[in-house]
């Protein structure tokens, strides 16, 4: 039985992370922490849960914390840095869901988060949890920097391309759209329903905090550096990122779609949580809500020479909780799908 | 191993029993059928189905379906009774989504549907499947007819005052909203995204289907016969089904809010899928999306004597498909809740 | 060229007026004001204004406001109440869309909106501004207090039964359904996106204020007092309000459907802005988005001798911003329908 | 007074159309058709004109419209040009909605369009209807063939661009995400609600028929060959176009952000419904919902000096009937805002 902490669950991460732990046999969840809400049953502030947990909220202080075998940190960034020492220290892992471990370039990350990094020293040692990439690493790490929801779903679907050193590396874009859940549940007049729905919009246009993360990412694995454009979208739905990749084939490869398609199908054969679907049917953000998946489609629009992949997934499953939850299964030598083979909801 | 089979798979109703029973360990999709999508895959019509189902849809009259220890009609009215003698004799189990052995009143059915009863011997053996009502029946039963969407929240909020005879039961009103999943999966201009969406309206408001049937079933447990008052209206959204009741408080009977509330909470202590909600909470249909729960809360207006209680469930699940497993579980003497515990998806 | 203000201009029935009123050749928008944008151009918080309006807001003080002809209050309740005195000392026509003038009962409104009020003397003078029923009353008045949202889409429904004395007064039912603009552009976590779409819910089952609003205007014409149940709920939506009202026929009248649409087609023939559909023909919120229209569909259930009036009407318009313009229009003899004629934009 | 005809409009273009028509005082709705609808009122197919148009739907073959000044055909394509040569021997000014005289290249339109054309030379003669670019010969056409409604948003985005010769205009990126009425109002099962809310795709990544118009149109302004990436999404909501347009700067050409802005403002300082925004505005297609603008936002991204332009429409206005409108009053000579000039509906 795996103790689990959850530090900062009021949140839509954090439900998420609870809706697929607390009908787990094997994890018990132990803790789990607010600021605002200690005190409070879970299950009031989060109704789906009723029945489910009967967990009350600590504060964020709770000596329980130091008690679990793993801590997920649901925490906005620059939270989970103040604590993670400590909580190694005393033996428990971490899974963090925040941005604070994901970008190994200290000085680039203070230039983005606007604050001074707490540890840096924890940094260089945490795992990136792409398990697509970092399987091995993962089984063994001490402190895991769960991958941003952007950065998942355009990582996995530049990924081939890069592995394989048949794309224009240096003038890769991405079109990604959101849905509001990854804002987060604040109060912030702009996520509100009259103001969010029935419209569409882009943002960060003069640069978005995932934007270092996938490049720094991405060039770990390209041979030659990446650059790429990447503007993100606000899309009326609540669960959802759909990313359009674009990548322009090298000069002087030559390749049909069918090829690539074995490309993107070979890499990602023996993944349980990549889906290549069959060539000419295209992903849809609806086909994954609520499950762990990232279904990907690739494209070749011959005229242009543009591969066009497009990639999809629950940003609060794989882009958030899910994946958390599929690193801390193999932390602990479980199924790696254990707990996450949940059937995406349609309609 | 179950063996299960699907007649008429290809809508909301039919995708939810596959998403329900596909992962079950204890149940075996043997068949599902399809008159228009027979050769084809399932999970190419079902995306969220991909790597879950490997069947192909067979036709309408697939030698399968008679080697089914239970068969589910998801089809429109007038089509399972067709078949349903035979398939019994056969032995197989017959659990009907559909309208046709809902109501015992053979004329009155004939009346609302338009037709011909086909075996009308069949329908006084039928069993209501409501296993709030029904449980033991339904462990025996040969031909289970699950309740529509609209009389389940219905039923299941009413039920108690009538069973405790607190209430008027001549002049019952339920204002009920249904999302657009209810109408199915039919190509019709009405329930286009440009149509539903953004809108509130009533409609049936000089007769609907299910008020008959709700009628009946009231009737058979309330003293005094049962009149009501039914308006049922189209929400812009894809599922739930939320039902606003009201029913003014017998002349002569002096009860507080906290005693209705016990009567509520005594009626349904037991029941897994029933859930009163604290005083003072209120249920929304975003609670229990995706779940098997009718979620109940019992208010009482005193300057109007008026008890008003509220009833929200998933259309498609308890409303629908997680009723009528709910039901095959009591059937084959499984845990009534085996594979009907999953948590809603919130947000 | 009528000078008009505007006084808290920055949420959507705010918007809304300014929407209507910007293209007028007979009005002059003289100032906006707002507490926290004072300085900043209007368009800029309302980018659908670009180009349309050039103002920027002005402090809440500001000058400019006393050498309006006409003001409108678009301000939380408790607001108007403390400037109106002075305004209306300076000549100062003001058409309040808050709460603070609506009810005659000063102890009633004391104890519904929880503060004292600043201005009794001003409450008896105010006119009620519904001009179906007020009509000539408010082309004299010096300060209207325009209906709430609910309580105009139910007035409109029940007023035709009470005025002719056909219903059981003491036995009203109104189940009405808002649109979330309702609640005001204000960053509350229950109106996000993710918190507001794809559910229904019931709230305020405990007292509404607009409860005793309608209650007390409804006296004003009923033979016999009026006891109503009112509950509202939240429709996943930005527009719109559906009021299904439930009103029993008097024991004793005998009347056919035919008949009661006779009554409303009477009652409201020369009423430009309530529209009774020819029987059969069921409203939606869809068909009065944008206008300033209610529309209202009589049906009769003659196995309950209910009466079921539905009322649909768009929130920010009929039941606020285009009901203070019809005001204004009245109020300074100008056509009743002037600039209040735009159609519903639908899709 | 002019005299209008709209062939064909039972769908959302159509309604658009009467919308905007219907309350000038400068123009008769002379005759609507429909095949299906002959013979009922207009008002009851699209209840937001009940009381606003009083006509029937005639015949596609009514004899009155040969006796209008203009006729808009709001058809699918392949049924306008087999009326329009009669109509204009007629006399009668044509102002095509549909496909059917946008594509010069005869082989090419029928090669995407599937049909052979029946009136090739009436191609030659037809104006593309963009005012932005060809202003002066639309006054002077005897038919206009009104763009469609990615090529409105994405040429205006691009032009400027192009028209300077400051981009690689054999790397152009069109990403554009689009309401669902741009599928207009058919009963199709991927446009239901529960297929099309909620979730976000991309389709025709094979070829979109736009493609071909936006090339031909682009291309004769562009000193250098178009090469065009183009990726249409459906997104989850009524109305609107979002075009995310990404363009490299040429190299050899040095240029800062506001250097681009002003090439903006210069190219559109003097059309009436292109709107280019201050620079950090960011355009949301809810800014634009009902009204006739395109608003723009010019962006620069300098790490890969990628150009990205932001192009926000209402598929439905802008990307058609509006924009038919604005043909029509230059072809009539009147103001080219006359009756456009309305609010968008915000919220």
């Amino acid at each position: 039985m795996i103790k689990v902490g959850i530090i900062g669950a009021t949140g839509y991460t954090g439900v998420e992370l609870l809706r697929l732990l607390s009908q787990r046999d094997d994890v018990e969840i132990h803790v789990v922490t607010s600021r605002e809400l200690a005190g409070q049953m879970v299950c009031s502030h989060f109704p789906n849960l009723r029945g489910h947990i009967e967990l009350k909220f600590s504060g964020a202080d709770s000596s329980l914390v130091k008690e679990c075998d793993v801590v997920f940190f649901a925490t906005p960034h620059a939270v989970a840095m103040h604590s993670v020492p400590s909580l190694i220290e005393a033996g428990v892992k971490i899974i963090d869901l925040s941005a604070d471990f994901r970008i190994k370039n200290i000085a680039l990350w203070e230039s983005w988060y606007k604050t001074e990094h707490a540890c840096p020293e924890f940094v260089k040692e945490a795992v990136y949890g792409l398990p697509e990439v970092n399987r091995e690493a993962i089984r063994s790490a001490r402190l895991i920097a769960v991958p941003g929801c952007y950065p998942t779903a355009i990582q996995l679907g530049f990924l081939p391309l890069l592995e394989n050193n048949l794309i224009d590396s240096n003038r890769l874009i991405a079109d990604a759209k959101s849905g509001v859940s990854g804002a987060g549940r604040k109060a912030v007049e702009d996520y509100l329903l009259c103001e969010a729905t029935q419209s569409m919009k882009a943002y960060g246009v003069t640069g978005h905090r995932h934007h270092p993360e996938i490049c720094e990412h991405l060039n770990l694995i390209s041979a030659s550096e990446v650059s790429l454009t990447f503007i993100p979208h606000l899309a009326p739905m609540i669960r959802g990122i759909f990313a359009t990749l674009y990548a322009p084939l090298k000069d002087g490869v030559d390749m049909k779609l069918q090829q690539l398609q074995s490309v993107f199908e070979d890499r990602y054969v023996s993944e349980p949580f990549v889906e290549v679907l069959p060539t000419g049917e295209l992903p849809a953000t609806r086909d994954v809500k609520g499950s762990n998946k990232c279904i990907i489609s690739v494209n070749y629009v011959e005229s242009t020479r543009m591969i066009v992949v497009l990639s999809a997934e629950d940003n609060l499953v794989k882009g958030a909780s899910g994946q958390a939850i599929q690193n801390m299964n193999l932390l602990f030598g479980l199924k790696e799908n254990e707990g996450l083979d949940g059937i995406a909801l349609l309609p």
